[in-house]
């Protein structure tokens, strides 16, 4: 019988466990973390594939056991992984409440809910939102710098953002608010929110059909609904156009050579294009 | 019984007193006047809400005495705001006569007029102007510089718009008579109005479907139609992003240093970037 | 009887008149030409309007004799101001020859047909191209230099634009015709012509809805050209935009002191920003 | 009985054959080379309008033999333009196997196909591929450049693009997916995979309404669903139009003068505008 490793080892030995794990779980510069990575990404595709065809009446009927046992398959892979998450982060708490964190559990929840709770077939849809956890991989990887761009010009751009969907509410309301005045209940505008739904549905220029405008003077006034919502859509594009525009050039303009000190490089220089010094950027 | 208190005390008293409800109605920078702000802002949503469920034939059936209940207590309350707003005013007749002056009456005067007129049901739609009031609280606050951002585009852009909407009117109604004749009134095109409301719903590329071409030479306009309105939306969305760019340049610009007279500080610069001077924006 | 002016007199006093009417009629310095503009202006909305009042079935047979006045009224006034037009044209063979030349003769010549031609109530709605004259009223004006801007960007932006709508165009045609191989003559998809035309209502987001996939791999399909269409509207926005920008700026510097040469001042600006010298632009 | 040619003389005008074949073929700077180019676009034309009206039940049944007779004289003349391709590339192998290459043979094989293989008429829609011919005369002439600028913008925004199009997918699946529950299987949101088709036609504003909400939920989410759609399409236009514009501009700098070295010039500048050098771009 070998002599159990002393305390302070087994700790080591445990925290380099954790460490690997850790390393592959969370890092991408490893192969064994790039793979892990690519193997996650295709079963949380996998799984919301199973959820859908579940809610496929002729696959439902067809293949009941299959699509439960793949169910369960990968609920116990995405259990699996959410343990050696808890076990191998570096605060246990902080992944435990973070945004990931949160919606690493809600992936398994529903299906062991499902044992316990009688009828709760409509949670199971919970289950799609396993797809916000391709965002996690994304993370990691190249992609990051790029949405940060788009994060920041939204950001930058909340303050008009907000004007803006506020005069589209006001603007939506007071016109299915006219347009039941103008219509009325016997052409399908039967209360004020139904009147409200059509004028988003046209002012968004989505225009279903389900409910449109009979009377001459009903469609003059959608008229005007629709040119404006034509013109209205150039409102956000110009805020955020304008906001990444700016974004983009502060990026390049902060790319500043560490010898000559001149700036305004392009984002993906690689050398000064005054004095040739290698930028690390 | 106490001496009544000289009339030019009085006088100060009251306008001590119109300061203080002017403070509070029209400011934004004490505690009582941003309470008073945060509570219109739930009235008011609140009464449009109940001017909604009022014409849900459900809600009106079920509970017609709470909805006339509540109704008249946000009319009350936006009487008595009303009555305060024109006694605290600076100016009484300027702003009476005030676009807000305007809709803060309108906001209240249907529910008065229901009572002597009989039948004014369709008049109580009115009432959804009260969400224009929002716009005053808007006003008052940071919002204000990124709406004047807006607003300046808008404004620069005027002349270029009115061309567009010009030739967009002209396209519609060529294309609307010309579809007219090529469909005709059998296939839903029953007369020029209504043809050119078609080419409305198609160059917006809103598309209702309640009238869409049967035949091979209307099928083949329409795409002509459809591609051309496609295309066309690019013009207010470059006229307004064009212009929006240059009015934030231009801002930019404008912030100038006062010690090193520097010019071009970003929007939400804090200090001049060559002399460390704080910039008091 | 008064001696009949010599030759050289009467064809001064001749082209007196003509000059005169040349300036009223194409000018815009004089109060009588901008009035003229004015009413002309008027004349054309209210035919077309008279145009599809009479389109209409209630108003074609409610007041068959006004409308056909008005018509003829229209008529008569728009082949005198044609009259003048071509006896004061400077020169007549350009005036009669150039756009605005036809579309004037355009504008009168289908009522005179309807005389001789039985039947040709067809005809009647080219009338409509009377709207295309107000774009003369607009030359004069200025809204041109905004117009200016717009088509410089258009046509500095024609060879991205050609080979956007070859790119379109090749596009719903592979489109429409695997979509008719994917759903169909059963499911509306009748031949590849209408299945061509099912992918640009999709591809441009109109929708219309008359013909719609049926079977999952269709709606697949249709999704994948739905999200392109949707991507794709960045396109020619961003020709149109990036090009308006540049024309605008280049506008801009385009405007030089005369003094101290300075370029570069805002497209509006009255005075040199450097020495205070009146810009004449 | 003539001499036969020494071996290496054959070779050489076996050469020369190829080489003028090449030139009329390939090139665009001789006039029986542009001759060949509009000949062919005009072929290719002309093939695609017969398999369009081929697939109309009317022209089907009235001139089956025209259609056939025409199907095969330009499979004919496209098997000896592929075959005389073939002959005078200079590196046989490399073109059959580039993307041209193939699009070139599957112009002709179907016809080929459909001799061989009974009902192999779906197989006849794959001929519409030759209109991506037209493309191989595009390469050749002066719109590459502008259709170069647009790749290059697509390209340089290919992070922002995938991070957007992953974005919108898992938007679409977990919109679909809670609208599925919202509404359910009676009112036509019969699975999962058919609601997602519903989001992505809601979301990129299309707009089908074949599919639409009819509980008061429905529409109050599929108002968030098509207001989210509205704005969201400002971002691929943002990224689109920020990028067109640094890549233009990048273009203009690049312009340098051969004498005074100065950059920056128009990209249709034809002489420096400081020296007055002639710039050959």
């Amino acid at each position: 019988m070998a002599h159990p490793a002393p305390p302070s080892q087994r700790q080591t030995e445990s925290a380099g466990l954790r460490d690997l794990l850790h390393v592959i779980i969370d890092g991408t510069d490893t192969p064994a973390g790039r793979l892990f990575d690519m193997v996650l990404l295709l079963f949380i595709f996998a799984s919301v594939v199973v959820v859908m065809l579940d809610s496929v009446a002729f696959f439902h009927r067809q293949y009941p056991q299959l699509l439960l046992a793949l169910e369960w398959f990968f609920t116990l892979v995405f259990t699996l992984e959410y343990a050696l998450r808890v076990y191998s982060a570096p605060r246990r708490r902080g992944y435990t409440l973070s945004f990931f964190g949160v919606v690493d559990l809600l992936a398994i929840l529903p299906s062991y809910l499902s044992l316990i709770v009688p009828g709760a077939q409509y949670l199971m849809v919970v289950r799609v939102i396993r797809l916000l956890r391709i965002f996690r991989i994304f993370k990691l990887v190249a992609y990051l710098q790029q949405a940060g761009f788009l994060l920041e010009a939204l950001y930058a751009s909340r303050g008009k953002i907000i004007v803006f969907f506020t005069t589209i509410l006001t603007l939506v309301t007071v016109c299915g608010s006219l347009m039941y005045v103008i219509e009325g209940p016997e052409h399908g505008f039967s209360n004020i929110p139904v009147s409200i739904y059509w004028a988003v549905v046209t002012l968004t220029t989505v225009g279903y059909g389900d409910i449109s405008p009979k009377t001459p003077l009903g469609q003059g006034f959608a008229t005007f609904v629709m040119i404006m919502g034509y013109a209205i859509i150039a409102v956000p594009t110009g805020i955020f156009t304008a906001e990444l525009a700016r974004s983009m050039k502060k990026q390049e303009q902060a790319i500043v050579c560490p010898v000559c000190s001149k700036f305004g490089h392009e984002v993906n220089a690689k050398f000064c294009d005054r004095c040739g010094t290698e930028l690390h950027v």
